[in-house]
């Protein structure tokens, strides 16, 4: 990315600034699903956002999305230790909209495992990590700030899903998307 | 996080600065902690700094909280392998304070499980993931840079102590911060 | 950090936005090996970069490295599932040279182990952590952007190479690099 001339330190400080709102945003994903924080996700998303999980797994507009954390067996996970772990995301901007390409890990408490300590670290039964998938993230920028307007994830195991999310991230146009090697 | 009109360019290009400083600070307790570095850890803390591991696991003052990493059980653990993981940080500064709240896991070299290779990967017993938990880092500005002034970490197992961690970093006043479904 | 006050605004912005420009190109790296992209990582490696993965695992010139992504036990390790989870990096730039530190864990599916559910997120066998290390990616400024000149990577076992590149990573200066405790 290196930089036009032509932005002014305005454009400049504006774009930095918005990377890092977007940096909070996603970081704000995994307390919000930890919690059931249904305020706070219905507050992140755009009024028609989309939440695409594979398959049949989705939910439309922000009430749909900001609604699944209510149900019995989200609580009932969260009271077993679930823990959303985010990577480092990759971010790229254009104007008003942005698409944010990210892994993400879906962890519990292993539930029967034999308890292992770790020298001056405690003793547990240890953590499973129950999925490992790949986030796209469609943002775009409103009066109060940026939203989501669609998150897909796909489970990474070697279907389609995951891996053209992944390739998209590196892909500077949609034709170069397409895979040197898989 | 609309842009104050107010602001100054100055005041913004500072805020930007605060924030990738605060992420390197975020960074490098992994490596302290996984090598042992006392020295740079005490460097890090506020004289009067506070690490809040849950229960009686506490240390008052940058001294005592460096010496944990000299304990020859913690020399131990770095001999087995120990690796802090960081995840992405959600990070809010107001003015000299700031609040950062991270995910991170505590893993080790499994020492028992079947060796499995994973192709083009080698094969390994693996690692275990010892502990998941949320981390509350209060930081002030000083003239040295960003330094700790508490840091609290719970273990995301279902009890309240992360949760609430979580909670906080979602809030925009604490009257926001009660959990809408736990 | 202290921003040095001789530094102008022009510095400064470019001082941010080589930051996150180097945030970018380490979070695309796991997109890269989980799909095979080999054209895309031959364009982020200089002409003489080197990938150091210890001992004989090396690969010189961008052109090698790049290859290794289309091996066939990488493209089998691909279709199996296979994740590289970048955590937060700790990243320090000095005009024209950077030196980003990260930690990385190699996922994928467990082949054998017992489906678990988590309620609310589905059942799986979990996935295995097949190893974690320390990464010292070495940048230089191009016309076309940052590239990496060198990337070392070594297991997190207790052995030497990972606590040397996390070492690095805390110390002002070489001299500085020395363990206190190990």
């Amino acid at each position: 990315m290196p930089t036009d001339a032509a932005k002014t330190i305005e454009d400049r400080i504006r774009a930095i600034e918005d990377r890092l709102e977007i940096y909070n945003l996603i970081a704000s994903h995994p307390p919000s699903a930890d919690t059931g924080a249904q305020s706070y996700i219905q507050s992140i998303y755009t009024e028609d956002g989309l939440l695409d999980l594979g398959g049949a797994k989705r939910a439309d507009g922000k009430q749909a999305i900001s609604q699944i954390v209510t149900r019995p067996e989200h609580t009932q996970a969260i009271k077993g230790g679930l823990a959303h772990f985010a990577g480092l995301p990759h971010v790229t901007i254009d104007g008003d909209r942005a698409v944010v390409t990210s892994y993400l890990q879906i962890l519990a408490p292993h539930p029967s495992a034999d308890d292992i300590e770790v020298p001056g670290h405690g003793a547990s039964r240890g953590y499973r990590i129950n999925r490992v998938g790949a986030n796209r993230w469609e943002l775009v920028r409103t009066p109060q700030g940026w939203k989501i307007k669609r998150r897909a994830f796909r489970t990474l195991d070697g279907s389609q899903g995951a891996l053209d999310i992944l390739r998209q991230a590196l892909a500077p146009s949609p034709s170069d998307a397409k895979p040197a090697t898989v």
